[in-house]
């Protein structure tokens, strides 16, 4: 499928508390971003997902409209079903996991997302791989 | 200053390749994001900054429509020169440090944002607190 280029689309300006991006760069910063992220909403559904250049898990774009619960194994149902219910409720804001996966050290995270006034907007999957991170030590420094 | 909640401001729905999400998700994504993010755009001006619940760095609102060398001591002027050109000219698509503070592990990195052409489109400033990363080993699963 070809990508809708900024040509194909209308260029919108969002305002934020702390500035204002477009739509093109709103995108762009998304793809860029280290990790991967789905947003899945407050009924359960997924989406978003971003493009980071090197992919961790595979995400078809048919997830999309699909219920989590959709998208995981039937096995797993339970605990996929636990883990969002701890965070509608509040009970947590973040659960984590980490897994190795071809060498490398997978490290998914889970966040409640809120608004301002602290109502649920849905959960935020965000997975890193954090191989590189881990081997980080001392001091690199700009100057 | 008081915060703009959705009552006060236009809720605005943004498409994007992979999906639809209202400007309120937007926002709660970012600030729901466990990295600071900054994005300067092509002309060196700060355009927008997250607000993750726990800060790394000082960010004030002033930053917004500053150019990034206003923001810096004029000692690493010519190093955060050096560094933006070296992403706009495409030499490099990421400049890293890193640099303990308070017993913390602080990972640095600026990224290249570009569009689908290829464009220039600013420089995103990642802030992560590996502190606890570091420490992770083994395996922790859903299941």
């Amino acid at each position: 499928m070809k990508a809708l280029t900024p040509k194909h689309k209308k260029e919108e300006i969002i305002s934020f508390e702390n500035g204002i991006l477009s739509s093109e760069v709103l995108e762009a910063i998304f793809n860029t971003l280290p990790v991967e992220i789905t947003f899945v909403d407050k009924n359960d559904i997924v989406q978003y997902f971003n493009q980071p250049k090197e992919r961790i898990f595979d995400r078809p774009k048919t997830a999309i409209g699909r219920t989590v619960q959709q998208c995981h194994s039937e096995k797993t149902i339970p605990a996929v079903n636990q883990l969002i219910e701890d965070l509608k409720t509040d009970k947590k804001d973040v659960v984590e996991f980490w897994t190795s996966s071809k060498d490398r050290l997978i490290h998914i995270r889970y966040f409640s997302v809120r608004n301002k006034n602290g109502e649920y907007l849905g959960c935020l999957e965000l997975a890193q791989d954090i191989t590189e991170i881990k081997r980080i030590e001392g001091e690199k420094s700009l100057l």
